[in-house]
């Protein structure tokens, strides 16, 4: 039976052992799955054919080298960090990048996350993308560059568009509302993409060129500094990138 | 057979129309709609039980000046503009408004979506919930106030967010990818906020206070300065927020 052993407390290592944990028992070689404290290392196996490196990006570099010896194969988390930071720590390192926004209180269909893959050669970036697939339909390889672009694009889609909710629900808690009601509206914008470009299914006065909206909404946000700023910034954005 | 005449011929006109038309044909009384050219009238009945008004912001007064005498009861479906403008078009006045993102290529769930109705008496705001709810299940009252804070907030969760992910996509397609990988991530980040608050559900290096990503995020974008600017703006906001 293989060992995996997951390093970390965060939301990543957290999901990543449900997910481990999850594959259908009737699978002729479950993996036994462990979930380890990075700092004090208690309960590592004497030796895991897998070492997933889940802590923060400033951690990684200690922690691998604190596993010397201890793996087959060991690959960080992070969609930031270079492979090489591994370099010494073990014979095979790799990159085990799920590309997903995870929190510890929220469900997830594993299945569907999209994990990135890296390894120091061929084989063991095939040997990874083995242990991806006992828990995603949806693995390929990516490099580092590759990686870091998708780990900004990420930021971009992803926090910056949840924290635009946070803001919205503070201006509707302002008026009796909250954001829940925007609930129907994000659905559908991002259904959109299914189908659509974000450039073809780009909506709203910014785009259509309604000057006058624009203006009652910066005038709407002329004592919030900070929404406002961002509503003129934005808007620009779209205008400039539609070419008006 | 009540008749209900749709004026324009945008996103929103086209969608209303189909959803009316496509009302379950076991109701009792059954509507007859039609969708007018709001520069031309052609076609217009001699007098409409509805008249939806869905036009560009600035043309809306034009059109319900031409629309005198034709409707007993007249709306319009903007979220920017308040119920006054009709004035002394017609008897009875309100505003239908929409919540949604209309793109004409796009088919739309009519029944989730919601629907903020204001009405100058009771009765006529009875009576446009009423015509709301042979399309949708989510029929609300909103006054011209509220309405205007739901269209900003509308701005900003969907059409900045949607956005967003144009950007990300710009900076993937650079690096030969594209933003369909990040759509499991943003269904995700939605599906969350069925659970979570916005700010329960803020994931990512700004709200973790990860300044070596923030700073080498920002190095990745020294050359594109629009979305380097948004990216401090938003980072920013999001530490401002966390109150770090």
């Amino acid at each position: 039976m293989k060992i995996i052993s997951i390093i970390g407390n965060g939301n990543v290592a957290t999901h990543l052992y449900r997910a481990f944990n999850r594959i259908a028992p009737t699978l002729s070689s479950l993996p036994e799955v462990k979930i380890i404290n990075s700092r004090t290392l208690e309960g590592l196996p004497e030796m895991s054919d897998l070492l997933l490196i889940s802590v923060k990006d400033d951690a990684i570099k200690d922690v691998a080298e604190r596993l010397k010896g201890k793996g087959k194969l060991m690959a960080h988390t992070s969609g930031s960090v270079g492979m090489e930071i591994l370099n010494g720590c073990c014979d095979k390192t790799g990159v085990f990048y799920p590309l997903q926004t995870f929190s510890k209180e929220k469900e997830l269909d594993y299945e569907e996350i999209p994990f990135f893959i890296e390894g120091e050669d061929e084989e063991t970036a095939g040997e990874l993308a083995d242990y991806a697939r006992l828990i995603s339909r949806n693995v390929t390889f990516a490099d580092s560059q590759q990686r870091k672009q998708l780990h900004i694009s990420a930021v971009f889609a992803c926090n910056f568009s949840n924290h635009l909710v946070a803001l919205a629900d503070k201006l509707l808690q302002e008026n009796g509302m909250d954001y829940k009601l925007l609930l129907p509206l994000l659905k559908e914008t991002v259904k959109k993409l299914e189908t659509l470009t974000p450039q073809g299914a780009q909506t709203g006065p910014a785009v259509r060129g309604d000057l006058k909206i624009l203006k009652s909404h910066e005038e709407m946000l002329k004592d919030n500094k900070e929404m406002l700023e961002i509503y003129r910034l934005l808007s620009e954005s779209i205008r400039r990138t539609k070419g008006i």
